[in-house]
């Protein structure tokens, strides 16, 4: 965005996807100082430049007259795989809090396990009394696969609460949130002495069923979950586990193919919660906090920190 | 006990409780390396001293025979108050980690409403592929009433996941886990700020009642948790507020009348759920550990660290 875009932007109109919550729209009209309109594939009346907040930009306002598109999401490939990105406009994306909200998600089912959460909700349904035992997870053992951004996120939280923490990377080395890394060509002691396995591997030629027959038949008494990428899964083979008793329990967040579903035999797998691919989910307020830090850098005359390089793709 | 005492220890009985589970059982053989026999009102043949693990004493025991008993219980008032204390006899107590169980119970909750863990748990029933909001826990404060060893547990773990932590005391002072401590008469203000409200009150005649219509009518969206003793709390009042949805919701663990029968009015308070007084329950797992510990004392030849001053009653 040049200097003259930047005096653009003080007339431009605000264009926002009819999808986004009302309150949201509230805030980028608070933020922007004016009146929404909604993001269409009908351009509005010829005239001032457009500013776009949304998922997709339809191919007629892929002209010269788009100052600025901001994605209410993480990645933006299929916006620049759908069409020519006009020279000039500036493409900004929400990076959001998924590490942090990820880290929560799997501590929230590890607690929700220890303290029969579940359970103690469908005893309160059924108006009973009756004590649980209760477990801690402190002390306990978690491999987490993948010591990346999300990686070092969860375990740097379930240290936190206690909880030893296991990273297995394809190159181990020391990293933040772990107590010690290991290979994933030397996992199968570990899958045996861990009270949970964590996925958050993403998907590549290397992790396809990478949890296979192999690494459930090593498992002796801990709950998968999985936050990674579906397809890391071989749903048989953990069937299989969660079957023969080596694998307790599962939460999955993720599943190969997505969404399942209400006929399919994933939601029959025994002891299984499945989330619908919730765990890192851009919130509105995540939206609303990372655009606003876009407008101020740019009523400051500075490239915002999560601009896209559109040459590149990130 | 005293140096003879320590010696007759390798020939005496040990006695449980016949309600202890059978590998509680089995770890009190491994550690004293003998065998068990059960603790009843009849004692056993004359001739040998008595180790009991328990958590009542009948009076047929109460003789200079008994050597030791072991209470599974952290509370030894009722042992004490049931009949005369044997003179030279040692009473022990299992301490447990209660700051921690409890703890990990109010952060698993405060979690589990985040995640929608009930919601997701419902959802899977049906077959149902919908995505949940999630809310963050990090960045929000809870308001922790009490400042002793479980308030300051809980507010260790709750700062650790990234929640700031108001503490609330009848004389307000910096204590550890807490972002600032406040006067118990000042607390209006932070109630209406704060996601959750926990209390670890005991009961004693000025906190009869602490949690009435004042309290409850302060709050602004916050979720109670009660952990500390029923009494505390007007559950009247706090019906009120629930219904008024100044109160978003309440987990009760413990309540003024316990059990709860199936046809008590509590089980229909709004979005509520009660766990049966289970929050600080002492494990099999803490029993062991703390007589092992006692163990070691006595074999020692030293006064285990857990040992109840008989006469002080503590």
């Amino acid at each position: 965005m040049t200097g003259d875009a930047h005096r653009a932007l003080a007339r431009a109109r605000l264009l926002v996807a009819p999808a986004l919550n009302a309150s949201l729209v509230g805030e980028l009209e608070r933020i922007t100082g004016r009146s929404a309109e909604p993001l269409t594939d009908v351009p509005p009346p010829p005239g001032a430049p457009l500013l776009c907040v949304g998922d997709a930009l339809p191919e007629a306002l892929r002209t010269e007259r788009l100052l600025w598109f901001h994605s209410v999401n993480a990645g933006t490939d299929s916006l620049l795989s759908a069409g020519h990105w006009p020279a000039g406009a500036l493409l900004t994306r929400t990076v959001g809090r998924m590490g942090e909200r990820i880290a929560q998600y799997v501590l929230a089912w590890v607690l929700a396990e220890c303290q029969s959460v579940p359970e103690f909700t469908a005893q309160h349904a059924r108006a009973q009394w009756q004590r649980l035992p209760s477990e801690l997870a402190a002390g306990q053992t978690a491999l987490i696969y993948g010591t990346g951004r999300i990686g070092t996120a969860v375990g740097r939280l379930l240290q936190a609460c206690g909880v030893h923490t296991v990273g297995v990377a394809r190159t181990p080395r020391p990293a933040a949130g772990f107590d010690r890394v290991i290979g994933a060509d030397a996992d199968r002691e570990a899958l045996g002495a861990a009270r949970w396995v964590v996925s958050t591997l993403p998907l590549t030629e290397a992790t396809e069923g990478f949890f296979g027959a192999y690494r459930f038949g090593a498992v002796r008494g801990a709950t998968f979950v999985g936050v990674g990428r579906g397809a890391t899964v071989d749903l048989g083979a953990l069937e299989e586990a969660l079957r023969g008793g080596g694998v307790r329990g599962a939460v999955l967040d993720v599943l190969p193919e997505e969404p399942a579903a209400p006929g399919d035999p994933v939601w029959r797998l025994p002891r299984t919660v499945i989330t619908s691919h919730s765990a890192g989910i851009t919130a509105d307020e995540d939206v609303a906090v990372d655009f606003a830090a876009c407008w101020q850098a740019v009523a400051a005359g500075r490239r915002p920190a999560s601009a896209v390089d559109v040459g590149r793709g990130y």
